[in-house]
C-alpha cells in the first residue's frame, strides 16, 4: 500500500509526501492536529491538513526565526514566543546563555503534547529552567503585558482558525506596548509568490509598518511550504537589523547553524523587485 | 473533470498543477515533449516528465541566469546559449543593445517548435536578427570553437537523458575552450537540499572548481522546481561576480526586471551554511 499526504498549497496547485506512518491524530478544541512520519522528511506535523514542519527543513526556519534578531540586538534576555507549540522557536532561543526568560503562549496544549511525543527533535528543550509555558490565546496574553520584553516572535499558523487573532491591528499595538523600548517583534509573515499568501503579507506589512519607526522583511528557503519563497516581519523601535547588525558579537555565541550565517542575515534583506514592490505599495486594508 | 499534472520531484515528494488543457504532446528523438495551459501557473512546458518552465515562474530563472553575468561584465558582445529551447534567455540577452552575436544550440528542435507556438512569452524573441539558431548536440558544438564567447551559458536539463553530457569534464573543458581571456561561464547547477539534486550539484561544482580559476555558486528561488531552492554556477577565466560587479553599468541599461536587482545580486551569493558546505567539500567523484 501506498500511503501520501496531500496539502492543496493553493486551489490548483498542491504538494504530497510519501507517509511511512501515521502516528497521531486528534482533534483539539481549536483545530485538527496530525503526525507523519515519512522516508523523506521525517516526522512532519500537520494542523488543519497544512505543514506546520517537517524534521528535514524544520531547521530553515527556526534558524531564521531566531538568530536574525538575536544577531541584531545580542542583549535580548526577555523573550516571548506567541504560537510555536512544536517547540522549535523555543529550542534555538535557549542556545544562548545570555537568555534569562523565555514565554512560550500557545493556545492548544494538545499541539505541545503531539510534539512533545512524537518530534522531540523541535519539542526537547521546553523543559529548560527558563521556559514558562502558557495555553492561552496569544492576543490576550500580551494585552496585558507592558513594556517587559526585549524580543517578541510570532511563530503563527496562517491567518485563518486560530492563527487570525495574530494578525490583526490590534494585537499588533499589543506587541508594540509589550515590548521594552529597545524591543524587536518578528512575526510570520506569509509569501510573496501565490497571490492568496501574498495578501496576507501585504496586509500583515501594512499594519505593522505603520506602528513601529524600523519595519523590514526579509526571506529564507522553505522547501515546504507553498512556493518554497517564504518571509519573516523584522520591526523594532530602535535597532535595525542592517544598521544595528553585530556580526562578530553574534560569532561569539559559537552556534552551529545549518543555514543561518551572517552573511545570510545581509542576504535575505535582499529581495526580489517584485518582492520589494509588494511590501513598499503595502496600504492598510484591514 | 479534473485534470492534473503531477512531477515526482523525489521517489517520495510530489508537486502538482491543475492543468486546464494539455495543448500538446510530441515525441521526438530525445524526449517526450508537453504543453499545458493552467490557471495558477499559465502555459508550462514539460519534458520527460518534469517541469522546465512556467509563465508565471520563469522570470526568474530567466533573470538570474542572464544579469548576473551581464552586470559582472557589462562588455559581453558575444554570448552562447547550449540548450535553453524555450528562448527565455535568448530573450533576456537580446533587452542588452550592447550584444552583437547570440548563438543558440539546441539538440531538439521540436522544443523550439512548440514554444514558438504556444509559449511566445519566452519564445518571442529568437527572430531577432542577432540570434542563430543551431540545432544539434551542444557539446559537439562547443568543441569546434576556441577563444570566441565572452559568455557561455548552459541552459540545461537535468543530468539524464539528453542533458547528461552537459555536466561531464569534457564539456566543461571545451566550454573554457571556447570563451575569451574574460569568459564567464554561468551553468544550471541543480538544487541543495533533496539528496538526489544535491549530489549532481557537487559533482558539477567539483568539475568547474579545477578548471576556472573563479567558480562560485548563486542562489534563486524558484517555486516550481524541486525544493524551490535553486543554483546556478558562476565560473570565469578573469571576473569574480562581487569583486567585478558593476551595479551602477548595469542600472544605466535601464532594464525592468521583476527579480534580478543589484541587491539580489549581491544576496544570491550569501549562501545558508549548509550549501556552503557541500560546495566547499565537493570533490570530483566523475
Amino acid at each position: 500500500m501506498e500511503l501520501w499526504y496531500t496539502q492543496p498549497q493553493t486551489e490548483n496547485i498542491s504538494f504530497s509526501i510519501k507517509v511511512k506512518e501515521h502516528l497521531f491524530t486528534g482533534k483539539s478544541p481549536y483545530q485538527q492536529i496530525d503526525v507523519f512520519d515519512s522516508e523523506e522528511m521525517g516526522k512532519f506535523l500537520i494542523i488543519d491538513g497544512i505543514v506546520m514542519l517537517t524534521s528535514k527543513d524544520e531547521f530553515i526556519y527556526h534558524d531564521m526565526i531566531v538568530h536574525v534578531p538575536m544577531a541584531t540586538n545580542p542583549n535580548i534576555k526577555k523573550a516571548l514566543v506567541i504560537g510555536g507549540g512544536d517547540g522549535g522557536t523555543v529550542r534555538e532561543l535557549t542556545r544562548y546563555p545570555s537568555i534569562e526568560e523565555i514565554h512560550m503562549v500557545e493556545i492548544d496544549e494538545m499541539v505541545v503534547e503531539a510534539a512533545k511525543k512524537y518530534i522531540p527533535l523541535t519539542a526537547g528543550k521546553l523543559t529548560d529552567p527558563r521556559v514558562t509555558l502558557y495555553f492561552e490565546d496569544g492576543a490576550e496574553f500580551v494585552r496585558r503585558v507592558k513594556g517587559h520584553y526585549d524580543l517578541i516572535i510570532v511563530d503563527s499558523t496562517d491567518p485563518i482558525g486560530p492563527g487570525e487573532g495574530l494578525f490583526t491591528n490590534e494585537f499588533y499595538q499589543s506587541c508594540y506596548n509589550a515590548l521594552t523600548d529597545e524591543g524587536i517583534l518578528v512575526n510570520q509573515c506569509e509569501s510573496p509568490f501565490y497571490e492568496k499568501n501574498a495578501r496576507e503579507m501585504r496586509r500583515a506589512v501594512a499594519k505593522i509598518k505603520r506602528l513601529f519607526p524600523i519595519s523590514e522583511v526579509y526571506q529564507y528557503n522553505m522547501p515546504t511550504y507553498p512556493s518554497g519563497h517564504w518571509l519573516f516581519g523584522f520591526a523594532s523601535k530602535k535597532f535595525h537589523p542592517l544598521n544595528d547588525f553585530h556580526p562578530q558579537t553574534w560569532k561569539e555565541f559559537g552556534l552551529k547553524t545549518k543555514y543561518y550565517n551572517t552573511e545570510v542575515h545581509r542576504g535575505s534583506f535582499m529581495l526580489p523587485t517584485y518582492v520589494r514592490e509588494q511590501i513598499n505599495n503595502a496600504e492598510n486594508p484591514e
